[in-house]
């Protein structure tokens, strides 16, 4: 009796490049590109989705198609979908939107993915000062299950998440976003000491016309030029939620977005099959094309009842969500720990993105010791289910971050014995992930204590 | 026929000061702090500790005695345990020491503990631009769970775990430390724009002979005058382990230290019945006295074997563990998010730190809705079993960190409703957390977009 | 590079009837029937299936569809699938299939199930001499969430499992089967004091022509006749596996069947989208139309290698398996008890049946006192992720059986509260089950003790 | 300020038998016991117990002790307790008595226990005709883990729970057990056909003065005489609860026991420190002294509020519980399956009892393929943390039962390989479990198909 059925509202065509949809896709964010179709709270509807760069990453046998990546392009977004209550009331700035996750997955027929890390001087990743080459590793999907080719003897299920799920900002907050982003691209360099660590890659990617698409805006026309100017990049996650990339956005999970204009036009793309806490080789979840099924719920005045604002304007809050309750089940994990001191020996005060960093680097090491490469390790660390946590954030000047990987998904014990070397069955470090040189002349980074 | 009664190797008498111990206790990392007892590997034996502050927060009705809180006491430490192997050899350095965590708790006779926030001028918190002044909270324990006169409406099972727990560290590793600290702590307002944001407190805390405790050596002798000015303090976890407060070293877990000195050397204490991750309030965990029964093996050569340096020296490792089987199970989560971007509206890049703040400061104010004032949520933040993650890391500039609280620990629905407003059966406000005044200077962060 | 969308080896049309698909169904056990496909070890392949009723039972407003199943007829099964190794050789008897299940799901465009009661004189369920009339609830599905118009106030995740997977039996295993089911369904009533219990429902199934469908064999030919005579019915599970009705048969687990026949023969049906352990109200799972994602592998040898036969015959084995890491999450769990003594307080010797059957009869009543109907519940209980323990079966006289139930799946809170009775925000009896009368004489147990 | 540390209700001191404790034990159920200490609800007390045999079994080489283990002793059970509201009036009958499990573990001192199955004419187990002898393991506890000199390979954390948990019965309540239980033991042989397969042990235990033990009656009074007569023997779980052995009454679980009598008259006994689902080898669990530390509520009318009455008077009622937080952690399991057909190969009719037997058998056999004897692996999953299921219940005429194991408390993978046989590091099957002889007349039942 009632239509269970979920509406197909944005569909993909393979075939088609990104500009060529039949409901046209977007690569920004701005208050003034049109919703694309309208959906009712309550409804189930389908959205489906072109992988982060629109099928311009191949599944082929080499790492060029990652190197040429343009960062101007991506991610490509389904959307904006208009939220409309019962009684066919748009939801209103102010409200909240609780969006469902009833299902997702692949798109049938494109049952596979890759995770990437982009060149240095094309976006690089985490690790960039170490990794400065693109690399790039195909996975194949069974089911829940994902294999990679150039990462053997590894397999697991994967948490599938959108990486990027929000609403459209308002001309208000589109102002905010491009102001305290350009004064970091211009000042970044004389204020941040996090710099000579961290900041090996662009501080921010500021609005462009290049490579723009803008849905239902036609090309050429005044109102694209003028929207193409000031639309936001897709990059960053900021209010309206977008490339947050939370794993844990999964099936059955539930997400409460501010709405900052008529209607919330949600718009969401750049599916990850998989992806670790921190997505550390920034293309660096299994991406696919895939498809989302969800279900709305207008909570009317739900931003100021529930979300309290924290800096100059009211607009200035955060999306929450519930986590879903079918997220694969795990039960031994190896962690791996880091400090703010950074590969130099420099002690940082606090600094929790370089503890972080240096729990990676050890994961990658200790892993690498099994029989693989470290860019394998790197990509895996990329895209499998690992939690990536802030354990100490108050004794200092120590921050202490935590890398924790399920060993159920290696087909070798890789936990420490007593008394024996990890010798015997390992797995052969041929294959290998496919890569790039890096024709590049910036430094990188060496393990001073590295033996010889 | 197998001894398998725990051998109490440090016991506590609670009516004593830690100074009068009869196993004598330190509060300083120093090779020279000789052990007080050996343990053969494979043998389970017994460690006892006090709190973090010896004795010095009371089961009051005050927070005066967190006012007076001097930072440069604690934590007192259990040990050093020199660990031989089965034929009576001790772990020599490059060994690593596998410790297993085979039972913890409460001390019998003490069933309580505190979360406390310092003083700004003493220490303060991760919020302390925010939150000043001195508070404190008691939690009493049932078994597994915890509640707190003073947060009412809470309940919770504890990940109890030894906050510090670290090998002694050889002498050139405590000059590395002391030397890459107290370039911080000269230098750091010169170069660190974190500082803005982030420093609010002391860069680190440097060795002095001021309350210094040393185990074994003798007070006022020249040796203790030697050691006190080296010994470095154990407010930060480093290579060696020490005060990681990684609430997930719990029953069951394993940890593999790395080895500086002969015999390892362990020490331990600063137990938690329970802590947040992050432990944001500083004294933030639930801290009480405590006992930890252990079982070590040495893994010989196993930090060269297992362990990769990055820095300038081949003792620039971190430890690793494996997580125990019997963590609390929740199964629903609301979740914080947090970019970074601070309060005053200034953009940061990929700062997770100032992400992490922001998803807590959400987190507060959210919860504060529900009955609570904002003094409460910040130690029930601190003290119960949330996890705070690293959700994204490069897609800059805005790292996105999350904090995931699980919903169970609270006696009613803090979900967002849709329709809804949070009224009906609350909490109510009083009782309170204790409080003291703020009698400092130093400026309150203000949440500019505040409703009057 | 890699095929790695499924294969469709058996499409289902559901505007067609079982017997008119195009790859055609059948509905019992039989070396004779011919394979439809092959398939080889390493592909991932799709089966389509109807509802083990083979739609005749609607989405509609009565339960008279229910009261007039026919018990000959289902379950409709797909295959059976040959499966052949990489070189092509068929698996042989004696070896071992392994059936990974990669995915499953509802039919697209079938978002929907439902849960009944067989009428008592039409095969009844667990407790059909309490509730021996017909009755159904329909269920809709939001992606992972199933939700019934009938059963208001609940709404839960499934776990989907095909209820019959099996392969097909030797001529050998067949006639053993035929053999000492009719021994049971002749002699039963002589030689079985159970039947006072829980006899209410017929012994066995035996073979028949009636409703009989032979995959490609064809209808009416000599064949066919003795095929139809011979063949096993599929209500039972056995050897084969068959309609085990394990709900843990979810995605990621890996089935190790037996093989009897050449090519093993593998069929599949009887799709549920949840059932709690037990499946007490018989047609009790959620029943749908659905798919099966699988991949095959073959252990050549494996049945005599891993299983060890008990009984007359080297084919008395049964399969085994392992559970899928994707399973909803739960924490809190209610759980009732039963021992084995019956509804008349007559004691039973260890008798697991009848202690289950009390701690059924002591989750229905006590849930119904939160708004529901006895029927709402029964059918509630049979369709949600519940789960049913052999908690003692040495405690002579008494086994001690337990139904545990998430309470997360209630918007109420089902405890018993300390000095309250369950008053408050109760979900109301209206609506209810759909039900029809039950004509027929056969006395209804009632309950000695009711109060008035 | 709040008295947290648990009163010690119930001292055990193990120089000393169970007949000499300072505050008595008794072995029976009877309203006339009487209670030994009083406590309030809201209270957190400790209760300390002697093992199920009272010391009886001991820590040595030799399984002759478990032969002359005496059924008409065990088990000794700590209380009555007699628990009051805050104003001092003791629970009535038809409260509810909710009680929280706080904390449990072995008695310290006492960190050891044993598994063992019974000689068939002295009890025997649920396999006591596949395994008449007598056998024990012995198992020594490092923290939450187990591990066994007689299994080697395995070592695993404990569900830990007492066996024994009950409210004393009311007169008219023990007169319903007895004459049942009477019943049954007369005419069971004339009445039950499962007496061919599972009934090799006796019906029930009848009151006997032999044995007996009373707590505060004094022995050789006429009181003593009456009541001894009287007394119901300890060995099944019934309506107040009693010896359920369900291994999920764990730490953090909460019971709701109905009241019989003033003051409830709460009694518990027979620690485990860990136990399958099912304890198949009878005194299976590994048996323990141990403590509890409980909290009472009393829920006034409780028991008719919440539990209704299945059978001729309102006393037929059981107990509900919650389970509790921090049960042990398992991804993986190892499913074995089980119908109701028996080893003769005869067709039972839904017999849950003999399809978990089948089972059972099946776990047996498969696992001690991997280097085991039988014996072992059949103590083995008595005492490790497995799961028992009635998966099916509905498909007549087979019962579907399962059991789940954990992989990961075995030192090697015991799954079936693709293409392998499982040799390799296999675990000696010396050592083995200590072993009698069996001296009896009674058939064992053979594997009809076991291979010469």
């Amino acid at each position: 009796m009632a239509p269970t059925t979920p509406r197909l509202v944005v569909p993909i065509d393979l075939k088609k490049k990104p500009s060529e949809q039949k409901v046209p896709l977007h690569n920004r964010w701005h208050p003034d590109i049109p919703a694309v179709v309208d959906v009712t709270e309550g409804e189930v509807f389908r959205v489906e989705m072109v992988d982060c760069n629109g099928g311009a990453v191949g599944d082929n046998d080499s790492a060029l198609d990652i190197k040429a990546t343009n960062l101007f392009i991506g991610h490509f977004l389904s959307g904006p979908i208009r939220v409309l209550d019962k009684k066919g009331v748009p939801a209103k700035p102010g409200d909240l939107l609780a969006v469902e996750i009833c299902n997702l997955g692949p798109l049938p027929g494109s049952e596979w993915g890759y995770t990437a890390s982009l060149d240095r001087e094309h976006g690089g990743g985490f690790l960039t000062d170490h990794f400065p080459a693109a690399t790039k590793a195909i996975w194949y999907f069974e089911g829940i299950y994902a294999h990679s080719p150039q990462i053997p003897g590894v397999r697991f299920p994967g948490i599938s998440h959108p990486g990027v799920i929000g609403t459209a900002p308002s001309m208000e907050l589109l102002n905010i976003w491009n102001e305290r982003e350009r004064e970091l691209q211009e000042n970044g360099h004389k204020s941040m000491t996090l710099i000579e660590v961290l900041h090996q890659r662009p501080f921010a990617s500021l609005p462009t016309p290049e490579g723009c698409l803008l849905g239902k805006i036609e090309d050429g026309t005044p109102e694209w030029e003028k929207i193409a100017k000031e639309a936001a990049r897709t990059v960053p996650g900021r209010e309206n939620g977008g490339n947050c990339d939370i794993k844990n956005l999964s099936t059955g999970s539930k997400i409460y977005l501010p709405v900052f204009v008529d209607g919330a036009n949600l718009s969401t793309g750049d599916m990850h099959f998989s992806q670790g806490d921190g997505e550390v080789s920034f293309c660096g979840a299994i991406e696919m094309d895939g498809f989302l099924e969800l279900k709305c719920e207008i909570i009317r005045g739900g931003m100021h009842e529930y979300l309290t604002p924290m800096g100059p304007t009211p607009l200035h809050v955060n999306p929450i969500f519930e986590i879903g309750p079918i997220e694969p089940r795990f039960s031994e994990w190896l962690v791996f720990e880091g400090v703010s001191v950074d590969e130099s020996g420099k002690q940082h005060y606090l600094d929790a993105s370089v503890a972080f960093k240096r729990a990676v680097l050890n994961a990658i090491n200790y892993i690498s010791k099994f029989g693989y490469s470290r860019e394998q390790v790197y990509l895996l660390l990329s895209a499998c289910p690992c939690e990536g946590r802030i354990s100490g954030i108050v004794d200092s000047p120590n921050a202490c971050a935590t890398l924790a990987i399920p060993t159920a998904i290696f087909d070798q014990d890789i936990r420490p014995k007593p008394g024996k070397v990890p010798v015997g069955p390992r797995v052969m470090r041929k294959p290998d992930v496919m890569k790039c040189t890096y024709d590049g002349n910036l430094p990188i980074t060496k393990n001073l204590s590295a033996r010889a």
